[in-house]
């Protein structure tokens, strides 16, 4: 029997020491990484990183294959939690029941440091082993996927029309598109990236594209759910605020229960994108109940 | 008789040209294409581009084998000229003679068009002929070349010990340090992705980064003077800035006399470093005196 809480506290531990040796905590370390090191480790859920390296091992290869892409999907993520709390955008201070970085440090600092992660991610993309041509091609493949993911025809985008329709009333199409950009895109570079640095097939890509669209919309449609009646102790944060902000969520327009009915429709259907994959995908199988049934 | 300023102004074109074609305008075009634009379009001299484009043509390359490196390295020129003249950091309101991008759009559309550009230049870096294998390799050296110039290891920290040094008086060598960090890093990242791209060895590429790094210390001591003695209306921006931040600069550690000879000394061992190129190299020769005699 699959235990997914065990498989995700050692990819979390891969990936905590990966990062732990990337950006290195030193006695006289620059403001700039003191930063960069406070959010990174702030005890994120390293959700994306493990949807890589299940993906990897979905089309089998092995979860190292895609730790890079894993450490640079969570550099893009903490950058962007960070910028978004920054007072110009969401003015949040608190994350993860920590205080959030421009509380921490300043502003100029969280500025500086999103700056860094989100510089840094392509940096690690582009590090290891590039005098192998093969794996260059594949590495370059992925700094565009996550870049389009990451960038104005992605999570930009969809930060800048949250911000924009912020207590305006949305349609659920344009709700769609505000997740499928601010989230979704990512992680469905993440399965993707995961995928080509495992040795997918094109076909195998594709279906895991399907199942990354499903389960990026269900973790938001989640979201939005936990905001309402989630348990702030164990979700780190405040509950009531979408409603407190006018914000336009799954459960303000079609109600909780429909909702609910919504993100498990979405996991059947990424559940469904798996069909053709034997056991290996087992852990991604684990992953798409678990986005839907977590409590933070 | 080689003319600098056609040359610069074919280049200037050139590089517009591909942006205007990249970050498209559109009658319904979002908020931060338009912020994105706004900034890309201001104005800039796009030294880096020239530079980089420089580079190739010297190693024998063609300058439009440099084209996507000069329109990444504008990017993130750009994305940090728009970060660093937020109200949390520089806090100017005028820049080439337009009003900043936060003061024009707002501060959200300002942090997030400048992550846009900074992602974008990874973008363009890895969506062009990432299907030859040879070239896919060089791409991804580059986009590891231009992320560690831009990064922590880089530009960031240049702006951080930047802002942290504001109004403190600093040594000769401190103030070496942030400018080789935060100009310098990338003027040489400009220098040798051109380089790469046109196909220069280890060698010729050797020299050219000796070349990048004395210019572009040449380029801030000159920045530091046209501070001090520059013409308002020429620069597009205030003078005598700096004296009252108290900062320190060269003008103000070795006084103005001393500053340009320094920059004349740089300038010269650039030349020196361009010794073993032909006439090809001219191009980055006029650049060189260019830089310490330009007006703005």
């Amino acid at each position: 029997m699959f235990n997914l809480n065990s498989y995700l506290v050692s990819k979390r531990e891969q990936v905590n020491s990966a990062i732990d040796e990337i950006v290195q905590d030193a006695p006289n370390s620059s403001r700039i990484i003191d930063a960069m090191r406070y959010s990174l480790m702030a005890g994120g859920k390293r959700l994306r990183p493990a949807l890589c390296m299940a993906a990897a091992e979905a089309v089998g290869g092995k979860a190292e294959d895609a730790l890079p892409a894993a450490c640079a999907l969570e550099m893009i993520h903490t950058y962007s939690l960070i910028h978004d709390d920054l007072p110009a955008m969401d003015n949040d201070d608190l994350r993860r029941g920590k205080p959030t970085c421009h509380v921490a440090f300043d502003e100029a600092t969280a500025i500086l440091a999103g700056d860094a992660l989100l510089t840094l991610a392509f940096q690690i993309l582009s590090s290891i082993e590039f005098t192998n041509k093969d794996r260059a091609s594949k590495l370059l493949t992925i700094v565009n996927k996550i870049s389009c993911a990451a960038g104005y025809q992605g999570m930009v985008e969809g930060q800048m029309r949250d911000i924009i329709s912020e207590s305006s009333r949305l349609t659920l199409d344009e709700l769609e598109d505000i997740h499928s950009l601010k989230t979704g895109a990512l992680i469905k570079a993440s399965i993707c990236s995961g995928a080509i640095l495992g040795g997918g097939n094109l076909e195998e890509i594709e279906q895991l594209e399907i199942y990354g669209k499903n389960i990026g919309l269900a973790f938001q449609v989640t979201d939005d759910i936990l905001n309402v009646e989630g348990d702030p102790a164990l979700l780190g944060k405040a509950v009531g605020t979408d409603k407190i902000r006018k914000k336009s969520t799954y459960p303000s327009i079609m109600g909780i229960k429909k909702s609910k009915e919504f993100a498990k429709k979405l996991v059947n259907n990424a559940l469904q994108a798996l069909d053709s994959f034997d056991n290996k995908s087992d852990p991604l199988r684990a992953i798409t109940s678990y986005i839907i049934e977590r409590k933070r």
